[in-house]
């Protein structure tokens, strides 16, 4: 089975579980209308990965840590777009949560993926309970405050912003739980697998600031040029395109240099550069990472 | 050490731990705001019981247990105050968390208390990894969907009520969670103290709905007449005054009937009648439990 489709099997079990019988119909459907189709699922192949690098002899372990990053980070998109937030009508090319499902749903059906995220990683604790704890103090660090990403959105709240916490907290955090928990998950030391998520983390704001700047809404499947519209710290703003192009590459460069001697660390490379490709707006293609 | 210190410096412990640099100052002082000064810290306090009744062989479980129940009751308090809900100006006599702070850093208050809960219990895993394990998937299942009260709030978004999962989950939950969850820290049964919680839930909640009815703004410290309102079920309107005392009796009665043989039940029996007093409004006292 691949990656992929161990993380959607994990998801779906996890959206199920929340979706029995008795629960409300709407808060039922709004969840799983907030996780699926899902994106790339960047940040739970990045921990899969990892797992897998690293031998991956825990493997319903890595499954759960996969699954509870995606549903912080789906919970975190649905509150996120919430009017008093960026006021989103769109995410992922269709009506977001609270446009299709009420404010109230949707900020229910935020804070019960950010539960079920938890869960998901308990219920594997049988299989290595020490691991499971890890995994949930990882995700806990990563998603609340001061260093995860509730503190991140949190700054944005702020007259004056602590831009180097800002930008760890609100992106970097959950890139740095994703390599972090896949050592975990497979028994490896997590601060080894640290400097791989950061980098990776700063490459994929610098890639979503070009994108914004880049790309229509259509193109992008959410409303485009947000970061001017908010006036929120960008990339492009702050280098120009060439320099925010520039940065992503070096970005994508020591991500690579940072993985650190394991057996899978060829096949983890091989990852990385193709996610670079994926992450780089047309324009700016080949990476050469 | 009272079991009430022992609570006050457990959420005073976890509420440091989310407020340190570098955390945005405008969230970290809501954090605050939302948990200090406590109500009666009712869900904690049973919590403590159970496990003091069960010997409390691992008191920092048992207090992380108590706090995380705490930090979760105070994050829907917070979310259920927000005008898409309740949209109420006041609670526990001061303004709420989205009047004094706005409504983005409510909702990211109330989220960020929710992780805090689930962190406060792994990090005491050292412990009792297990025991750990066992109270953050009890506490998972009585916070989330189906049976949790983020499901119990969304029932309120529904034209079809399922008026007996509604009840369980938006009160219910929490309180059979708290008698489980002291058990669970203690190494007892969970499933024999299921019924203590679940009567004195409801218990709670018919004299809650019995001041919401009798009592003023000032008293209550937050709107009165609030199920009116908002059309909610409630024993006073389905049973009458008389009726919904005589359903709180019974409760209570019932409550104390059920608690297992176990080194400290008189003690706990003391407790659930001096709680039932403080529960009751004054018209109906002695409750004779």
């Amino acid at each position: 089975m691949t990656p992929q489709d161990r993380i959607e099997i994990a998801v779906n079990s996890a959206l199920h579980r929340a979706q029995r019988r008795p629960a409300p119909p709407k808060l039922a459907s709004a969840l799983e209308y907030a996780v699926l189709p899902g994106g790339a699922r960047v940040r739970p192949m990045l921990c899969m990965s990892v797992a897998l690098a690293c031998g991956d002899d825990k493997p319903r372990l890595s499954a759960a840590g996969a699954t509870a990053l995606e549903l912080i980070h789906c919970a975190s998109l649905v509150h996120d777009d919430l009017p008093c937030f960026d006021d989103a009508d769109i995410r992922r090319g269709k009506p977001s949560v609270h446009k299709a499902f009420g404010e109230e749903i949707a900020v229910l059906a935020g804070d019960t993926l950010i539960i079920l995220a938890f869960e998901t990683i308990a219920l594997q604790a049988a299989d290595d309970c020490a691991r499971a704890a890890g995994l949930i103090q990882t995700l806990a660090t990563s998603s609340g405050s001061p260093d995860g990403i509730c503190a991140g959105q949190a700054w944005e709240s702020e007259a004056n912003v602590n831009l180097d916490a800002y930008h760890r907290a609100k992106t970097g955090a959950l890139f740095t739980a994703a390599t972090r928990m896949g050592a975990v998950a497979a028994g490896a030391d997590p601060h080894e697998w640290e400097e791989l998520g950061a980098r990776i983390g700063e490459a994929y704001q610098v890639a979503d600031d070009l994108r914004d700047a880049l790309l229509d809404e259509e193109e992008l499947g959410k409303p485009a040029g947000q970061d001017t519209v908010h006036d929120r710290p960008n990339a492009v703003t702050e280098f120009g395109i060439k320099g925010a192009a520039q940065k992503l590459n070096d970005s994508l460069s020591a991500a690579i240099t940072s993985i650190p001697a394991c057996p899978g660390e060829a096949q983890l490379c091989a990852l990385v550069r193709k996610q670079a490709e994926r992450l780089t707006p047309m324009a700016f293609h080949p990476v050469t990472v």
